[in-house]
């Protein structure tokens, strides 16, 4: 059978990858697929300076995007530049030129990624992003296809590495937050401007596709409640362990009877789940379903040869729709259409809660937050105290039974003001039913 | 669009959990497909005594498999048997009246899946399988579509729920290996003969299976060498704990110079490795790919529920072809074409062991195995012996540096005559890159 020509613009991290397991593995995707899949033309803006495998053969060079999306060379446009900017151009053009796309791209597919496909729709092309999420993990083809039958009632996530990396530093090594993503900067683990991923905004626009997949609703990632871990500290693990949990930064999306309710932010989980076994870098998704049960995949959240992986695999999978004639049928969603999102307050979710304060240890503490807690209705579950060196700066843990989110927020509120506080509360969720 | 008709032959646990899904969660299924999956036909022996649920409407019923199959109002034979009897002709049947076919079916999968797809491909039907093992766990379409870019070299599987259930029941309770077969008996997760699944046949066919899909050759199950878990016994767990292990049924595939190399046998694996955390029924597959590393995937094993999630995803697959009006592109393989599967002798691996021995105590035994070891040029690693309680079965263990096993089984040949031993000694591999 005649091959098939993929285009592949960007040269970084991602596209090095997939242009190496292309070269490097060209044999064994012909023995699966039955035919080649043939790199015909590539594009970085320095495309001069990178290496291209010779085991590729003849393949052209560009440093204009718009050569790769116009060349009649061309069946697949494999869109791995990021970003929402030249990337949403490549995209449409690539469209609007009837060439099916594979995309690696989280913010384009997540803000954009329902308005792309209707425009694929129309145009007959194929459009598949398998390596945005989660690179090293193939939970798309698992919430599209692979449990495609199931009811899913709710996905929980650790779709960030960077932060995952952090929190599991600073749970071994009791290390300050500051110290590990330090590290983790020197190391190369974590970005100059690591605000995205510590402050889950990375994490936030994954879980949006990932819920568009499973819950067919169009999710705006500015609608998902999100808060980072800058303010995790050794001694929430340590508090954390004694109440036999974890501590990580988890992507909740959960069908309740009011609608989807979405978080991103730390949370307390059992020791006991197979959720807390994902240390550093690594993603993981943990499905339930209404019929299938509880499912869990778990590998590598990125790298250039995990996420390449997640790129030749789309390009195989389109490139069989091309072969096979049947126009435009692979699809990035689950859902022949999806329904508006209509955002849930998290306020609405009941949940049992870790409360870690720092105060100035004087008598009366106790018995001031106890009343407080109190007078919201909220009932406290335990009162915890390790052992400490300081009188000045005194860690403490109160957890409360399952409780409304915004009672405990006007709880938090009326507390803000005590002067024995050297902190704001840090108030976490326990998802004990994981 | 117009619907796609199926019908359900066998209405056990399987199609009963298969019909469930399809009467109540239709909606949803029509939603995803943007046309609707109607049951037009079952079929079993007792069809009179079934429960059809009211749901699915105007539904045949038939005692004669062939009235579903000949049926010109079904285009999708969900095959729910089982066995390699009744279940082949309905296979066969259907392929040759150009109807497509889901299948639970790992024995006949297994046994002759290969043939089965040639015809399917030459009637140019769709053939899919999801089912056929670890039910509730999507693997079939990980392999076959999410991670297909890769090149895997090795899969390691916990692919039999009763004797992981048993051995995880043995570790928790310290419960000998009988009384805990005679109470997964009692409670139904055991068949009255469970040797099928206790002696790693169930999980062989299933090895088969997987090992076909990732590695893309035709595997005979007789072809893999299995053990069971009968020896097992809570003191071994007592070592293994000791050792920073666990035991558990592995099913391995690897890709090795000389082949393939498969085997279903238990083995000690690292309590460290997500694998470990596999507890009760549940069912895993741990991959390792050359590109995307290690990935992981956890569910039900077994179940009306999470097995009819897999059949119905499979008939959403299916279903979707059908519309689309290609012909058989649906097929239960990930390569176009299956090459021939050369057995290697399992005695070319080379493995860290753990050797349990019982004797009855007496001065010189330690020195009388080194001396064997020693002759047969195998290096010991560790000697360990737990306080027991008595001298005339003393159970003890010996763990070997990695040794070919040929070797290993020349030691214990020369060992089996010696006359202070109580029983055969049992040898363990150790998964330790697990």
């Amino acid at each position: 059978m005649q091959d098939v020509k993929v285009g592949v613009i960007g040269l970084g991290n991602v596209g090095s990858g997939t242009l190496t397991i292309l070269a490097e593995n060209g044999e064994q995707i012909a023995a699966k697929l039955g035919f080649r899949l043939r790199v015909t033309a590539v594009c970085s803006r320095s495309v001069a300076e990178k290496q291209i495998p010779a085991a590729l053969g003849n393949v052209q060079r560009f440093t204009d995007w718009r050569d790769v999306v116009n060349s009649p060379g061309v069946d697949i446009v494999a869109e791995l530049v990021g970003g929402t900017g030249a990337a949403r151009e490549i995209v449409e053009a690539a469209i609007a030129t009837g060439k099916s796309v594979v995309t690696a791209n989280k913010e384009l597919m997540a803000l954009e990624g329902a308005g792309i496909w209707d425009r694929a729709i129309q145009a007959g092309i194929n459009l598949a992003m398998e390596a945005s999420v989660a690179g090293g993990i193939p939970i798309h083809t698992v919430l599209r296809e692979g449990i495609s039958g199931d009811r899913i009632t709710a996905l929980y996530g650790i779709l960030n590495g960077t932060s995952n990396f952090i929190l599991t530093e600073i749970e071994k090594r009791a290390s300050d937050f500051a110290d590990v993503l330090a590290e983790a900067q020197r190391l190369g683990y974590a970005e100059a401007d690591p605000s995205a991923d510590i402050d889950g905004f990375d994490a936030r626009s994954k879980l949006a596709l990932l819920a568009a997949l499973a819950f067919g609703e169009r999710i705006t990632p500015s609608d998902i409640y999100t808060e980072g871990i800058r303010r995790i500290s050794p001694v929430d693990f340590q508090y954390a362990h004694k109440l036999g949990h974890t501590i990580r930064l988890v992507c909740a999306a959960r069908a309740t009877r009011e609608g989807l309710l979405l978080s991103v932010r730390p949370a307390l989980i059992p020791l006991s789940t197979i959720l807390a076994s994902v240390q550093g870098a690594y993603n993981a998704v943990w499905v339930r379903g209404h019929y299938g049960a509880d499912t869990f995949y778990y590998g590598r959240g990125a790298g250039p040869h995990p996420t390449g992986v997640a790129v030749v695999s789309d390009l195989m999978r389109v490139a069989r729709e091309i072969r096979s004639g049947s126009p435009g049928r692979v699809s990035p969603f689950a859902h022949e259409e999806l329904a508006e999102y209509k955002p849930i307050p998290i306020t609405l979710q009941t949940r049992a809660w870790y409360l870690r304060f720092r105060v100035k240890d004087r008598p009366g503490i106790i018995a001031t937050l106890a009343g407080i807690l109190a007078e919201k209705r909220v009932s406290l579950d335990a009162v915890l105290q390790l052992p400490s060196e300081t009188k000045t700066d005194l860690p403490f843990v109160i957890t409360l039974e399952p409780t409304n989110e915004a009672s405990v927020r006007e709880a938090l509120e009326k507390m803000s003001a005590l002067d024995f506080l050297t902190e704001p509360p840090l108030a976490l969720p326990m998802e004990t039913a994981l």
